[in-house]
């Protein structure tokens, strides 16, 4: 067994967190394409940001969601996946305001990857959802992956588990 | 219930990439200090990058780990919460290589978060290790939130879930 340290015990890998434009768009993209379920969101009127946190859940999970909002705050904060959009008021309202998605430079993050159960249906979805792809699967060599795009350009990997190595 | 479309059942967001400049000094971070344990590599050898995938796993998701490398592949690409570590070949030896955090300009990506079973635990933990904070508890308003820097400069927040609202 690969040992880790005991005081690394009950750590977790919890969020990544990626400042968004519009929050409704990015909303309704993670939410309806991807199919992730508001869990928790914290505002900050005074700093003038808002914070939204979202994961993928089982329908088991779904069932068992704690309602009480402490509760429900403190799973949030238990759960690996989640994924913490960032609003900073007004960004939404400017024309040419964009994010940086980390793949031209100065690089850095690169992505953020759904794995699914198929990855023809899932295109076929996501194209039925106009969802724009910045790479499709028969682009490139690597025909068992594709990358779509959120609404502020990050890229999303798409992979099928049992056709990788 | 909180409903999503059936469409998406099964999708799982996996992970998240971050580019390194230096895998050995990623790697012991992200192993010896948060404890994530290394679950599978891909070399593209002629376009120079490799790829490392790990995850924080509990003793029993460890005991439990796939030997056989196609296994551990579809394995790796299943999980919740893994971080995938990109190096591009040399960047290691370049003394003014940095790749850029997304918490300057421009921005983008903001942080990956940890939850852990005791903040001050940790904090002790990560001082007797050297880690360079980009915030302790006790700086600033937010007395029950961390950050931490990765080798790369990434900011990882460290939380206690059960102090979290």
């Amino acid at each position: 067994m690969i040992m880790t340290a005991p005081q690394t015990n009950g750590y977790t890998f919890n969020h990544t967190m990626l400042r968004v434009k519009d929050p409704k768009q990015s909303l309704a993209f993670y939410q309806d394409v991807l199919g992730m379920t508001f869990l928790h969101k914290k505002s900050y009127p005074d700093a003038e940001f808002d914070l939204y946190f979202l994961a993928k859940l089982s329908d088991d999970e779904l069932k068992n969601l704690p309602s009480d909002e402490q509760k429900r705050a403190e799973y949030t904060f238990s759960q690996r996946g989640v994924l913490e959009l960032t609003h900073n008021y007004g960004t939404e309202n400017q024309a040419d305001f964009a994010y940086h998605n980390g793949n031209s430079e100065p690089r850095g993050f690169g992505h953020i990857c759904f794995a699914v159960p198929d990855l023809a249906k899932a295109v076929a979805w996501f194209d039925q959802n106009n969802v724009v792809f910045q790479k499709r699967p028969e682009d490139g060599s690597m025909k068992n992956i594709a990358f779509i795009k959120d609404p502020d350009g990050y890229w999303i990997e798409i992979v099928q588990a049992n056709t990788m190595n």
